[in-house]
């Protein structure tokens, strides 16, 4: 039976190297996205996608500013209104790499080894992102003139915790108006097992600073009767946990949607022993809440971790000073549907409630992201999973993502669609680190799966 | 009645401009220890009063080199083996000071302004030290050259931890042979109330280091069941003490002499306010264990300060890290008769035992100091109190010092004589702060009770 994807498929097959030639051409500009000194390669890249969109013959290409780094927006809606509009985004800046960190070659000058093409940012995201721009050529030089589904392509940086794409989706909610979003910025253990991100994590990001006395002391004048603020730091991060591992702020369990059988069965198809998380971190022992598998907990559980802590005098040899201040940054993860402003104000109080009169303290609120939780039984997700069937060759698995991308939640939350985040790369890729790769078989797949996609949505009703 | 001390008190009287003149002439040597680049002006300093004690006559007047900076040495031996022999120890050497500071003058160009002496080193410890330089040349000069007890004087660097005074004691201790220890570097509250410190604190100083992960984690991938290195500092640091402030390491206190009554009763004559305590400080409130009064915590009970503390991230904004490492330096201010090693030990032992098998701690130690307790009914104390009576014109306290002077501790071990701690300052004179002062009044008062001094041991038994 010829279905509706076998000619773009064919195309895309057909075309293959110069694909792989045109991600080329992006992997060579080094968009680094946090480096002012890098700004120019930036807009290099954003110029090159633009040229690139107008090229295969999309409407509206244009190169939108943001308060940061610009997004380049396309789309392609031919395909009449009653049929379903997917809103596809990546992002094409990167994160810094160079030959000293430990490349074998030139992160920036893409070479094909063994099947796999070695650039920064080749998995991490161009090339996934790239995977979208050529299932729609190869869509729109076969079926797509025919019929086919509207298609509008978003892409805008990322790599830098991006503060200015909320403002940029809530100011043009109706120029990126769609039924579904796709994101290709995850990665499957196998080949064998995709892996659909139905799930990331949220955050809340914390300093806490405690006062003592007005200036550091003389520790040999004044030990005895003052409150150290290391001491009084370390009794209130103390109290945050309870001895299992859980946290004890008051109601910080409360909105924690409790994982049902289904969900814990489809995270234990992906296990993670003890002994692959010990060889990955190198602790000498696993943690946490035993009531929890290991995958359960870097997944579908809410954490609060300390991620700096400071007072008083770290260099060398001795210094006796009772410090003015100690201070801390701590950070949850959260899980659907915990509010992370609400953590906040509970931590908050909380703290202040265990704060001794000996010193006061200050508990600041520096960043926050939603957690994302899509149901996997809604049509675009069983989409998705007959997509790869046809598409990649083996049936995914529905995984959470431990991390937080805060534009998932945001466009769940602001569109009101869902986000279904179908994650080309694989594991071991090595993104954000030296050699990042990308396999050209996982590119041409991820290009088919793409394709029936866009069938696979066309059936549902709009 | 005419006493042996009435001609070199007249004289020092008579003499008392050209010693401020020539106290001068050390102040204005800027012999900062601490500073490489000063080293010139120590040697400068020392060559200053290897003069000086020459001129005076003394005998076998030297600069003798240490791993550091030098001692200069001088003795004067001369009434016979029949007389005791004191020994004098003070320290040529200053912290820095400049101008930025906020000093209103120079602080190496000394002013005197409402009869004090502005300048760097004033107070601690040239001053003080020239004391008694000047009590032994009023002595020399008048009743001394017929009859007296023989006096020796040792002058060394101090204000940079003098690692070099320990062996250099050890080396020379038939040359420092005396039968008792003088030490003005310390102070009083008020010129009415002298302060014979009779103890002073020692000092184990440690450092922690919790390692997790072996190099920082992504809390988003890792977080939830990797037991955060900073988490597990904040719960071994919040088992060193316990709810009521004090220490709770097994056998911490077993060494502590208790107060007795005569000594409680004799620092309840120096007390110490809630009021005073926070104007000073600036603390919102005191702390501390609450069966003892402000100023026996801060001067004859022990305590675990944490002196500084570091882990993962302190710079602005969020960085989403789980730290490989935590670490921290806390120190020990022990009391006699704790030895600092054993505390260590303590220490150590206890942490281990309390480190679960998540991460791995060690604990080093950096550097101790000896507690010191000179009973106060000793007769080279009731001598000094007898000296305070009648040169001075006020009885003095006896006070305990909260901060360390290891060469006290090691004076009395090795030594085995008592030192005794005359400390001819003012509590606000400003030592290692910008203004440092000392009154000429003082410094008068100062020399005679050193003369008067003199003789009150010549009562003694030898």
């Amino acid at each position: 039976m010829t279905t509706l994807s076998s000619a773009p498929r064919s195309y895309s097959r057909a075309n293959g190297e110069r694909f792989v030639s045109e991600l080329f051409e992006m992997l060579r500009i080094p968009s680094l996205s946090g480096d002012p000194a890098h700004a120019g390669d930036v807009q290099r890249m954003a110029a090159w996608l633009d040229n690139h969109l107008r090229d295969l013959g999309l409407q509206s290409v244009q190169i939108m500013p943001t308060a940061g780094h610009p997004v380049v927006y396309g789309e392609w809606l031919g395909a009449g209104p009653d049929k379903p509009t997917v809103l596809v985004y990546g992002h094409y800046d990167v994160v810094p790499a160079s030959l000293e960190d430990g490349w074998d070659t030139p992160p920036f000058e893409p070479v094909v080894k063994g099947g796999k093409i070695y650039a920064r940012g080749v998995t991490d995201d161009k090339g996934q992102l790239f995977v979208h721009v050529k299932a729609l050529e190869s869509y729109l030089q076969t079926a797509g003139a025919r019929r086919s589904m509207s298609s509008s392509c978003l892409r805008a940086r990322e790599e830098v915790a991006s503060p200015n794409l909320l403002p940029f989706v809530q100011e043009h909610l109706d120029l990126l108006k769609a039924d579904v979003c796709v994101i290709s910025d995850s990665s499957m253990a196998r080949i064998e097992e995709p892996a659909i991100t139905h799930s990331l994590r949220g955050m809340t990001y914390m300093e806490i600073e405690v006062q003592g006395p007005k200036e550091d002391l003389h520790s040999g004048f004044w030990g005895g009767a003052t409150h150290n603020p290391a001491l009084a730091l370390v009794d209130i991060l103390g109290k945050l946990y309870s001895d299992d591992g859980t946290i004890a702020v008051p109601g910080f369990y409360d909105e924690v949607v409790e994982l049902n059988e289904a969900e814990r069965a489809m995270l234990a198809k992906n296990p993670l022993s003890t002994e692959q998380f010990q060889t990955a971190t190198g602790v000498p022992g696993v943690w946490g809440d035993e009531r929890y598998t290991l995958r359960e907990r870097v997944s579908a559980r809410p954490t609060l971790d300390i991620n700096g802590l400071w007072s008083g005098y770290s260099g060398p040899g001795p210094k006796t000073i009772i410090p003015a201040k100690a201070g801390c940054k701590i950070s949850s993860r959260l899980v659907g549907n915990q509010d992370p402003d609400k953590i906040f104000e509970l931590v908050k109080a909380y703290v202040a409630s265990i704060t001794p009169p000996t010193v006061t303290v200050e508990v600041r609120l520096l960043t926050t992201g939603r957690p994302a939780l899509i149901p996997f039984d809604l049509p675009e997700m069983q989409a998705a999973v007959h997509a790869y069937e046809k598409g990649w060759g083996h049936t995914p698995i529905f995984t959470r993502g431990g991390g937080s991308i805060p534009v998932v939640a945001d466009i769940t939350s602001l569109m009101g669609i869902p986000v279904v985040m179908m994650g080309y790369g694989l594991d071991t890729d090595g993104l954000h680190s030296p050699n990042e790769h990308y396999s050209i078989e996982m590119f041409q797949r991820g290009i088919e799966t793409a394709i029936v996609y866009l069938e696979e949505l066309a059936h549902l009703a709009r």
